[in-house]
């Protein structure tokens, strides 16, 4: 079915952007674990809008936890966590109904559902499903946390400007946290980040948006996880990523760039290191053959300019046939990776304790 | 679980490099197609060894369906291939069991199963399981066909040399066929084909390899294919591409080079075209919200060099934890991504059967 | 995991007997389809206490949609229905937490979930988990009426005393109605069902409870539904039957009767009937090598006894590991296969629904 | 998929009856596991025909192993075991190729493949399908057995003769292997088994068959297994059980005798005993809520009489639709329950081994 992943640990997604609420049922995570629920707010809090460089719609998108989860605490069986959806303002959609706009969903949708899916707002499709996938994926970080796994994203670049990274064979949780941890705009070097932060606010004056890239970084990872072929680290992954609205490429350690390279320059030699086997280098990105070698697991994700811009583009009234421009109105992010950093820390998080559990 | 694949066209591959067998078991072909084996057996020669820049190893693959087909024609029930090993000279391995080589599974493998697989070349993780997944996908081609859907790639570039490409808007079946069909070496451009061999010649001399890139069409496909979020068209995609081997980057449309650019540049306008609703420019690769568009499915597979070269490496012996120094023997194509071309067909074209099953 | 099941069409059960609400996540039914509301709460009615022979625990268990439906019309997309809990008398359960009932999952949540489990009133376990189960079942059941087929099951027998049957050949959904839709108490026989009632009460007043069966029908069925081995009707259905509370036994068509005598009496010859293939007796109750034969198909479930009794009875207490003696307080029905009734067909019509899509 | 069962261990049955050979796919057995192949074969023999009471079809059903075991050591790759089909005798079935067998597929397979099942002497659906089963579940009995859990069925009952049983409560493996290991016909009380084999032969004589039934019995089981609703112990079992050719009921513990008693004479106290927490008698079957107790798991499986009998029966010809009269000829056991036995033993073995891993 769509909107579901994992094995052990098992999320399913449900709620369109305009409906009464979204969520997750989430099964897997164990019991007797305490959520820490300050440090979840936190988490969803840096996807959710009115952050600069975002859009203005105001949320709170605490969930509610209906089962699953007492006082805190995993109970052990399947939890359904809500979120209400407050502040739409659906008459900005309803205009829409007929007239598919471009590089999104809608059109899609009409076919897929004869044209009963209700898409306000994207429906089912919006990028607000993220935030219940936070939720799971942000109670996924804690546990992993407890374990030695950390998990952290950055914003890697914003079109053409880009962030630095970290040092693939080196990177700690300590270094992650020191240079990421609660960033308002979460770039590594922060005059990178002011120079993102003026191209994005300069592409919303121009009623335009742009794209972007997103890095994760794993640390704390054993060897061993994973399995070969269609079951691997990055299929499970990737299958997850792609689910992420706006996703369009997904690479592991050097991706597409070692596919330009050499044998001699993108293997990774075998060396102890600290009493263990580690590799020189960290081309592979923490995984070989599906499974992970213990190094730093290094991917990065392409998401798309967001579709919604603000000039005048064409489409098909789907009622009538005809040709016709159209204007998106409503609030919309100028570059949707920019909320998609902690998202991709959630996927990354919930396939890894899968992978764990 | 790991090597398998699909809902409702299921594939599940098994057998190591130097077992007795290699081979894989289908479930969900539709009873009563006949399989032409002449032209299966021609797909499947495509990633054979043998030809031009790909090793001298010399296998016949034929597959020997042991259930599920009858006379050539499908039964409907669970179908096994077998491709039998020859020609394998295990004793290149022997001296290998404990020096896991570069970017290779062995250090992984090792740890996961505990010593106990049989990695002799590459075991379970080999290139050679793309045989029965060739095996596979040829005949879902084939079916697919017969639907008026045709699925082709090209290797889209080797090292810094790129083959072009195909306009994604209006590719059809003829063009993909009267460019790449049977092509011993699977470029648009021959020129470029040249200058890829002659790179991969050197790369050989200088007991190198390098990397490579396959891109994949899909023309015929019904808009409406797919699902929201997890399942979709790019997820389950995906998570097959990084099942073959040395796959490392996947994307769709205009991918890593779309996050550098604005909406208004990405975006592709909906219009009319012979009285259905198609997009202007495809920079969207066919899918949008999981789902397909009509248009052209378009992707991008990165494939690393092939890890085994012959220059002296780093290892270290899993057995004394010293470091070693590692000279990799045995044949070995140097960049894998040629062979690899009908390996991305087979997994779309089982992927998209799937979908439409 | 654990409390889901379908393949394309899919339920996810969640929520605890004492927690704020239960509900489902359903996908797969079919975009465009109205609910009749009216209709869907007077068959969740069935299962619903307050009724002869049932518990007094009063509640309206009118479900939710959060998503999925829109005007009471499906939309395609994820469907969350929720029921929230209210008239629970927790303290009821206050003093049981390390007392297991006996007959009860509590011993084995303890021991699963570390405790953490939030087991009052039967948690996860309870049989009012079984009220999202009739939600979604009873609209599969709905869908499936508009393609002309029906579902019913009766209350075949408790303790002792057998409810009469109908001709498991000649059975129309005309007799099915006429004999079974919308009776208070679910019996072909009403001077059977008199006798049930007696039997209830009269357990009741014993302090004690008694066992029952439920025999279910499902009328219209295409012939080639279903797959073979693991994966066959008679499969799916016992899958899903064994997850109702209470369940201990599944027999299809001539079941274990079957297993007590000849060939010659249990076969059934194929006829023509009416222009199509049938056969001249149903033992096999629909299904041959896990297919429809297009026959009625005919099962019957058997539940235990209530396992809450009021008598006094043995436990031990998990924290001291003394034996102590137990009297359960609390409203309970004396025949849970009353209320089960709508359950199954719940079940039934779910699993039919999935093999058609 | 339908010939496919299992999440940890999965197996994947393919083959037909008279086509080149069966086998299964397993995946998730352990690496390192040593297979004592004499004991595998001993335990296949107990399925194979030639013995007391079952048909004198010649097989040598030994598995050879093309891939995941080695030297007779489980890699962790997937296993792909192969069993020819020799000593078939097609000729037998080519008259029946229009002519359903009364309560056989044929019809079912018919309508589902169109007609293109390769349905010679049952095809994928005959009893010749569980030799693959019972190589995968007897080296799933060897690995359970290494850890203490111990797996043995009976022939409960022929017709109306039934065996005696075990006390649910006290049975250990030494009793289950004093009374049934190796028994060539698999009874408790070897007087009733003599009363069987009679019975059995005098439907051989009649041109008849005979129903049976078999109880399983799993001892050394953990506390804790399993889960709730649809993913239980039972659902599990029950699952692949009615995947067996045959099967038409299943109940845990007191399962059908059950539903006709009281609360008071069903439930199970639980009390100390050497130290753990146990139960007082053991109706429940050792599952609660879909979880094992601890307690000797205990279910019973129906197998309705061979439906293959010499005697005439009623048939239609799929060509022609004419009804027409049908003797079947071939070889057949009167009583396929004899041969069950290690089946439902497989079968129980693969899906506990599942569970623990």
């Amino acid at each position: 079915m769509s909107s579901e992943f994992g094995k052990n640990v098992k999320v399913s997604i449900f709620g369109e952007s305009h409906g009464s609420a979204i969520g997750a049922v989430i099964e897997g995570f164990p019991a007797g674990f305490e959520i820490n629920m300050a440090e979840l707010l936190l988490f969803m809090a840096r996807r959710s809008p009115g952050k600069a460089g975002t859009t203005p719609r105001n949320e709170s998108d605490a969930p509610k936890f209906l089962s699953g989860v007492k006082d805190n605490i995993i109970c052990g069986t399947p939890i359904c966590a809500v979120i209400e959806n407050n502040d739409t303002r659906s008459g900005d959609y309803d205009s829409l109904k007929f007239l598919p706009r471009p590089s999104h969903a809608d059109f899609c949708a009409f076919v897929k559902y004869s044209g009963y899916a209700d898409m306000r707002g994207g429906g089912h499709f919006s990028g607000r499903l993220t935030a219940p996938l936070c939720a799971a994926g942000g109670i996924a970080k804690q546990i992993l946390e407890k374990q030695g796994i950390y998990i952290a994203a950055h914003l890697s670049s914003v079109g053409e400007i880009t962030d630095s990274s970290f040092d693939a064979v080196s990177v700690t949780e300590k270094e992650l946290k020191m240079k990421l941890e609660n960033k308002p705009f979460p770039v590594i070097d922060d005059e990178k980040g002011r120079e993102m932060k003026v191209l994005i606010e300069k592409k919303r004056e121009e009623l335009d948006s742009v794209g972007g890239t997103v890095e994760c970084f794993a640390v704390g990872l054993p060897a061993g996880l994973g399995a070969p072929m269609f079951d691997g680290v990055e299929s499970r992954l990737a299958a997850v990523l792609f689910g992420i609205p706006a996703v369009k490429g997904v690479e592991f350690g050097s991706g597409f760039a070692g596919a330009r390279i050499s044998g001699s320059e993108n293997n990774d030699g075998f060396i102890s290191r600290n009493g263990s086997i580690a590799t020189e280098t960290n081309n592979h990105g923490g995984i070989l053959g599906g499974i992970t070698t213990g190094m730093p697991l290094v991917f990065k994700t392409a998401f798309k300019p967001t579709p919604s811009i603000a000039r005048k583009q064409k489409t098909v009234d789907l009622y009538t046939g005809e040709s016709k421009p159209l204007e998106i109105k409503g609030r919309h992010d100028p570059c949707v990776a920019v909320r998609a950093v902690p998202v991709v820390e959630a996927a990354a998080a919930l396939v890894i304790l899968d992978l764990l559990s």
